[in-house]
């Protein structure tokens, strides 16, 4: 008797330690938030945050974000920035967001890049052939139609760069394989490895992708020339054969790649999509979602960024279809090129400059629609504090979590810049960068139910923002 | 005071609990194995086992597993059945034998196949064109010139398939999309596709690569034709291509496939290397360490079975080194044309059939060298029993488990059905098939300090087997 009785004690005090885990402080008692009144007011949306996730969830709406994105991305695939097929997957979305019953659409001219990859082969002559796969970086030039042959030189950084003697890379192909640690840290040797090795002489230069984890998969993304330097083809290559070629580097044989280049680059116009939930109060006062339409020209842009496009085109439409018009009006952006360098949100700055004042708050979601974990915020402390208790609304799905950021995002920091609140969509990507910019962007990347609760969040935080009383405070 | 009490009171009860987890029976309990005095023998090697960990996890030999494949691979890179660079592959590792010392090294002549991959290329070209990445299987023949232009028909499984009237998947490409369980349980529509498909008047078959995750991956791999029935290209697309395909079939839209491939077949000779570390007592006794030296045409063989050879290799290695000569002979082999159809483990199967009452134990690893769990076992229960003994001694490095199968490994199940006690090596291999037959199976799958466990782990078990005074029973 003793034994049971003593086990159940046991029990019970196990269950008690497991059931009141030490509270870790909210963001709002971190910071010392005090936003008065406004508080009880954000805590009164409780039940419009419920109707959305009930909708969304297990309403109406359930895996409509992801049938939705799957047949818009089973239809157009990839969808270049310059491209035709970019042009019909807009006109695509503006057809479907009228079907709705939507009729604030108006489109806006820019012109983009337009850079086609053609041919690329890269190979191993020496010691062995090989071929090794290989992705031109954005914008790269083409190299001579039989290709450039040279011997390679491995680096792990720009410093290690800077300290060989120039005679020493000239006529040489350049091989930056730093190890992944975060992207903002590591994709410099993607964004300025050509222009830093044509500075010191190289003929071509390569890089590790950026990345955490490969199947052999080269991953692409823009660069940058130097105007002032020659330039010169750039390409990535995966982990493992920039791994291989490290090894065979550091026994101190000769390499000597072939590398085949060619594309075509020049500029097309092509559009950013605005569509407005007009405010019943402050029409003219904005709040903005937002996620770009262009894609890479390899995998299907389903995660980067069909995700975002997809939930930021149905936060307008959950709304009208709920008939929840906020007071402020409700802009959703389709951005266009942001691939080859923020090219639409650029263009859409310097249309609107006069009346970036009225923008009360931008979001976007470029990161992944995994999870939703809350949002990542570039503001005042008030305007975090508010945001923050909005936040506090969504314990139901996980997404109280507001991370603090100078930059959230890649479109919006081109307004973010400007002084405007804005954030992006905080989620739980940790595979993100296995996927990105690879030919594995496709739908197998994306889940209903997650895509379901980004939706939720998203619409929800959105109509939150552009109904209460206060606006969100700036610089 | 009572606060403070309570609360280490309480953790005294956790971290009891904690530290005495239910004890889960081993594989000798629940068996109730008796193996009499044997036991006593077997943990007598205890200092053995923890002299080969010491050497090779601590001591000379550490990180040299990783190192020699490392150098291996690097060189040869993949070594197709009936290429000149598996000979020369087989030359190295020879050489490399020899370096250390043995020298009862012969190689055994086998009849290869020898299928070679030429152009490979497949377009969907309705109802969008979109190029599918693909890999040929094994001995697929090739298609026309311009090849076969032709309408899809996907099903999950033959019993899909054999519902559907001829009429209707007759000129037609199949397309199987089984959801991966088990490999064992999926690869049927691999080995077995085309030939079903043909049956049923089909041009060609594709199937949904045979794995659990992908970055666009196609996985190839061996494919049986049916000799009465008409051969047809077949191939392998990526999981994510076989899910975009099903969901515009879903959507009952018609898809045109264009499939065009080319190959060779024909013979080669090639060579099983046997290495004999010779017994003291009764040399013409065999225990057997094995893996294969070819490897598919796609990727680098690291893995597939890169590792299996080292650690085999490794085996009479350090036993020579650490002057540790067992009573039976220890014999590594390197199996030749394993992924055509282990056509070296037949050819040696035959050639010695006369002498295989002399085999006391077979061991294989072909299913990945990550960190060794224990073994998988084929024989009597008092085989197994005196396995699971000596799987005992492999405590410190995590290695006790006995996993009992019927045929464990790939080549040496052509002895294990002659009745032959073995075993493969049972390791933490959940991601095996994320990378098994594709160009993702490189040096990066390896772990230097897992490969270390497994190199000590295989080369300590086959010592003791070969040593001890009792055979490894047999049925």
């Amino acid at each position: 008797m003793f034994v049971v009785v003593w086990k159940v004690f046991v029990l019970l005090i196990i269950s008690q330690v497991h059931s009141e885990p030490m509270k870790i402080k909210s963001y709002s008692e971190q910071n010392s938030c005090d936003i008065g009144k406004l508080a009880d007011e954000i805590a009164s949306y409780d039940k419009v945050v419920k109707d959305i996730i009930d909708y969304v969830v297990r309403g109406p709406f359930k895996w409509k974000t992801y049938d939705e994105l799957a047949k818009f991305v089973d239809l157009f695939g990839a969808r270049p920035s310059g491209s035709k097929v970019l042009e019909e997957s807009i006109d695509y979305m503006i057809k479907l967001t009228r079907e709705e019953g939507i009729e604030h659409i108006v489109t806006e001219d820019v012109e983009v890049p337009h850079w086609v990859r053609g041919t690329e082969k890269l190979t191993m002559v020496q010691p062995r052939i090989k071929d090794i796969a290989l992705l031109g970086l954005g914008r790269s030039i083409s190299t001579p139609p039989n290709g450039i042959s040279a011997e390679v030189v491995v680096v792990h950084s720009f410093d290690e760069l800077a300290k060989i003697p120039n005679k020493e890379v000239e006529g040489k192909i350049v091989l930056y394989d730093p190890k992944f640690t975060s992207y903002g840290e590591t994709v410099i040797y993607r964004s300025q490895g050509a222009a830093k090795a044509a500075e010191k002489g190289a003929v071509a230069s390569l890089v590790r992708s950026i990345a955490p984890f490969s199947i052999n998969t080269p991953h692409t993304g823009s660069q940058n020339y130097d105007e002032k330097v020659k330039k010169i083809p750039t390409a990535a290559i995966s982990l493992e054969d920039a791994d291989l070629i490290r090894r065979i580097y550091n026994r101190k044989e000769k390499i000597v790649l072939n590398i085949t280049m060619s594309s075509t680059y020049d500029t097309k116009v092509s559009r950013n999509t605005l569509i407005d939930l007009k405010g019943t109060n402050y029409p003219e006062q904005l709040v903005i979602v937002s996620g770009h339409i262009d894609s890479w020209d390899v995998g299907q842009g389903a995660m980067d960024d069909g995700g975002g496009l997809f939930v930021s085109w149905a936060a307008p439409v959950i709304l009208k279809r709920l008939n929840l018009r906020p007071k402020r009006t409700l802009r959703s952006i389709f951005w266009t090129a942001e691939e080859l360098g923020l090219v639409g949100a650029y263009a859409y700055e310097e249309k609107h400059r006069n009346e970036n004042n009225k923008i009360n708050f931008i979001m976007e979601s470029d990161e992944g629609t995994f999870a939703p974990r809350g949002l990542e915020v570039a503001g005042t402390p008030k305007a975090r504090c508010i945001v923050a208790e909005i936040l506090k609304l969504f314990e139901s799905v996980n997404a109280t979590t507001l991370v603090e950021s100078n930059s959230p995002g890649s479109d919006i920091t081109v307004l973010i810049q400007k002084g405007i609140p804005g954030a992006s969509l905080h989620n739980a990507n940790e595979r993100y960068f296995w996927f990105h910019h690879t030919e594995g962007d496709t739908m197998n990347v994306e889940d209903r139910d997650e895509l379901d609760l980004c939706t939720a969040f998203w619409t929800a935080v959105a109509y939150i923002i552009a109904d209460i009383s206060a606006d969100i405070p700036r610089y």
